[in-house]
C-alpha cells in the first residue's frame, strides 16, 4: 500500500494512518482490488473512505443533514438560490475506475459484487477513459435490488442513478451543473431535477414537490446549493416516513427501535410547519398508525400461523458468479440469507433470496408461547 | 454500620458487600438514617435494597414481568388459579420503620421527604408498633403527585394504596390474602382486589376487567398467584400505553425514546390477542396516532410561541420544611425543577413544582430556527 501518497492526500501524518490501522482503518482482501478502508469517521475523514494500492483516496460520501422545518432551515442553511434534486429511495454507491476496470463501493467502502456487475452494464466504459479520476456517486433503485426493493420508478430492474460526481483524492463535489452535464454527455440515468428557486419562495415550492412524490410512494428532495458554497439538506414525505415505518415494524425486533424515533418527530415538525388542521392532523395521526400496527400485527399472525417471517428480495444477475459473490458479500456484511437456485430468465438469471430476521422470529414465537416482556 | 448483619442477611460474604462499596452500594446521608442503597441489582440482590445502620436489610421491590399475550403468559406462568389486583398508575414506595419513626424509600432505596410525610399521616402507627419489622409496600397514587399526577382514582391529593407486604431481612412478599387482612384490620386503602379466577377462564375475565379500566383511563392489572408460588405478571390498557405516549411525546427529546417501543409493541400484540377486525385496527391505529402527534404538535406550537415547555406538577403537605426537602430530594436525583413560593390553604401548603424538560426545549428551538436533525 503507498501510505505515505494516501496520507498526503487525506492531510495526516502517516503514522497516524499507521496507528489507525490497529483500529478503524480495515484491510478488505476480497473481492480485488485490496483496499483500506475507514470503518468510522476521523479527523475530517468520512466514514467509508477507501485507500486503494496506489495511494488513491475515494472520500467517504458525506452524510446529507435532514431539513425538520424546511422554510427556516432553507434560510438558514442556503445564500439566494437553491437547487431541489429527487431524492430516490434505493442504495448508495460509489463507482470508480482501478487499473482500467470499474467498481461498486458501498456506503461503507466495500466492493459490492452485485452493484459492480450493473455499474460496469450500465455506465459507457468511454467516461471511465475519459475521466479515469472520476468518482460517480449515485443511487441504485428498483424493484429487483437486494435492500431496499420499490416499484415506484420507471426501473424494470435496479438501475444506478447519478447525483454527484467528485474526484479521487478530492473530498468535495463539482456540484449540481457538472453532475448533469456529464450525465449528459455519457447518456447515463440521474436523479430528476426539479428546478432552481430562491430561497424565499423555495419551501413552498418544495411543499408542492413533495407532497407529488409522497402521493406516488417516492422519498423526498435533496436540495443543493447550484454552486456547491453549503452543504446540501434533504426532506422527504409523510408517505415516505410512513412507509419506513411499516418496513421497520413488519422485522419489528429487528429493525423498529432505532429506526423509529426520528421518523416520526418529522412527522409532527412537518404537520406544524404545513399549517395542519384537526382533519389533516387527524388523517396523518392515522396513517402513522396504521403504518406501525398493519404490518406489526400481520407479522404476530403470520408467526402464530407457524410462519417463519422473512425478509424477500430478488436479484438480477448475468453471472451465476456475481450471486454467489454477492453471497458471501452479504455473509461478511452480517446478513443472515438464503440464496435461491438461480433461474434463468433469458440472458440472465434471477435469484430469490429469504433474509432472515431471527430477533423477530425468535421474540414473536417466545411472546406466542406466553413468555413475558 | 453492621455490614456483617446485613451480609448474613443478604447471604452474601461480608468482603464482597464492602468490596460493593466501591461501586454499586452507595452512601445516603441524607435525609436521616443513614442507609446504603444497591443503586444496581447483583447476585440475587435487587436495585433499592437498603441496609440501615443496625444491618437491618430492606429488599429492593421486585420488577413485575408484562405480559404480551395475556392467554399464553396466563397458561405458561401460573399454576391453578389467579388473583387479579388493579394496576394502579403512581410510584412505588416502601414505607418501613426504623427506631420508631416511619420512612419511605423510593425504588431506587432513597428516603423520600414527601412521601415520608404523607405515609406518616395516612397509616395508622399501631401497625408499625405491632409490626416493627413489616415492610409495607404500596403505589402513591392522585392528582397531586409529584410524578405521575393522575385525577382518575377516588383521591383528592395524593393517597398510599398498599399492593404487598413483606419483612426487613427477607426477600419474599407475604401474599394476596395475608396483604388484604392487614390492610383492613389497621384501615389502610388497599388496591383493589378484582377476584380469584382459574387459570382457563383468567384471560376472559382479565380482558373484561382491562376494557372497563381502560374506559375510566385507569392503567392496568397485577395477575398474581393466591399462594404467592409464581412470580406475578402485569398487564395494561391501550388507552394507559397511550397516554403514556401522550406524555412521552410532550416532552419528546427528554422522555420518549426509551419510553417508547415497548408501547407500541403491546398494542400490537394485544390487537392480535383480541383478534380486532379492520374497524378496531383502524381505531386503535388513529389513538396511537394521536397519542404520538397531538401532544407532539401542541409542544412544537407552544415553542413556537416563545413558550417554555415545562411539565407542571403540584404537591400539597404539612410543613413547609417538606416541600423544601423535597427539593432537595428532587436535586439529588438530577431532576432540575422550579419551586413557586408555598401558598397556604387551610392546614397544608400548595406548592407548584416546574420541572424543566431542557432537551426538548433546546431541540425543539433550535429546529425552529432552522437546524437540520
Amino acid at each position: 500500500m503507498n501510505l505515505s501518497r494516501a496520507a498526503r492526500s487525506l492531510g495526516l501524518p502517516v503514522e497516524r494512518l499507521e496507528s489507525l490501522m490497529e483500529g478503524i482503518l480495515k484491510l478488505s482482501r476480497w473481492p480485488e482490488p485490496r483496499l483500506l478502508r475507514f470503518d468510522k469517521g476521523t479527523s475530517g475523514v468520512e466514514p467509508g473512505t477507501v485507500i486503494f494500492e496506489n495511494g488513491d483516496v475515494v472520500h467517504g460520501y458525506p452524510k446529507i443533514r435532514r431539513a425538520m422545518m424546511l422554510g427556516p432551515a432553507i434560510r438558514r442553511n442556503f445564500i439566494d438560490r437553491v437547487a431541489v434534486e429527487e431524492k430516490m429511495n434505493g442504495y448508495n454507491i460509489r463507482a470508480v475506475s482501478v487499473d482500467g476496470d470499474v467498481y461498486a463501493l458501498t456506503r461503507g467502502g466495500y466492493i459490492c459484487p452485485f452493484s459492480t456487475e450493473i455499474v460496469r452494464e450500465r455506465i459507457s466504459p468511454d467516461l471511465f477513459e475519459d475521466h479515469p479520476d472520476i468518482v460517480l456517486c449515485g443511487e441504485m433503485v428498483g424493484p429487483e435490488n437486494p435492500y431496499v426493493p420499490k416499484d415506484v420508478y420507471p426501473v424494470e430492474s435496479i438501475d444506478f442513478y447519478l447525483f454527484d460526481i467528485s474526484k479521487k483524492n478530492c473530498r468535495s463535489m463539482m456540484g449540481v451543473h457538472a453532475t448533469h452535464a456529464l450525465a449528459e454527455e455519457y447518456s447515463i440515468k440521474v436523479v430528476p431535477f426539479f428546478g432552481e428557486f430562491p430561497v424565499e419562495r423555495a419551501a413552498e415550492e418544495i411543499f408542492r414537490i413533495i407532497k407529488r412524490l409522497g402521493r406516488s410512494g417516492r422519498e423526498g428532495v435533496v436540495i443543493k446549493d447550484p454552486e456547491n458554497r453549503t452543504s446540501p439538506l434533504k426532506y422527504t414525505a409523510s408517505e415516505s416516513n410512513c412507509s419506513d415505518l411499516e418496513f421497520a415494524f413488519r422485522y419489528y425486533n429487528d429493525y423498529a427501535q432505532d429506526f423509529f424515533f426520528s421518523r416520526v418527530v418529522r412527522e409532527g415538525f412537518q404537520s406544524v410547519e404545513w399549517n395542519e388542521d384537526e382533519a389533516a392532523l387527524r388523517e396523518r395521526a392515522l396513517r402513522l398508525g396504521e403504518s406501525i400496527l398493519v404490518p406489526l400485527t400481520d407479522t404476530i399472525r403470520r408467526r402464530m400461523q407457524g410462519e417463519q417471517i422473512m425478509q424477500q428480495v430478488q436479484i438480477r444477475v448475468r453471472s451465476i458468479q456475481t450471486a454467489r459473490d454477492f453471497e458471501q458479500h452479504l455473509r461478511r456484511m452480517g446478513t443472515k440469507a438464503i440464496f435461491d437456485i438461480p433461474e434463468q430468465d433469458g440472458d440472465r438469471y434471477v435469484v430469490r433470496i429469504l433474509k432472515q430476521v431471527m430477533s423477530t422470529n425468535d421474540k414473536t414465537l417466545a411472546v406466542i408461547e406466553g413468555q413475558p416482556w
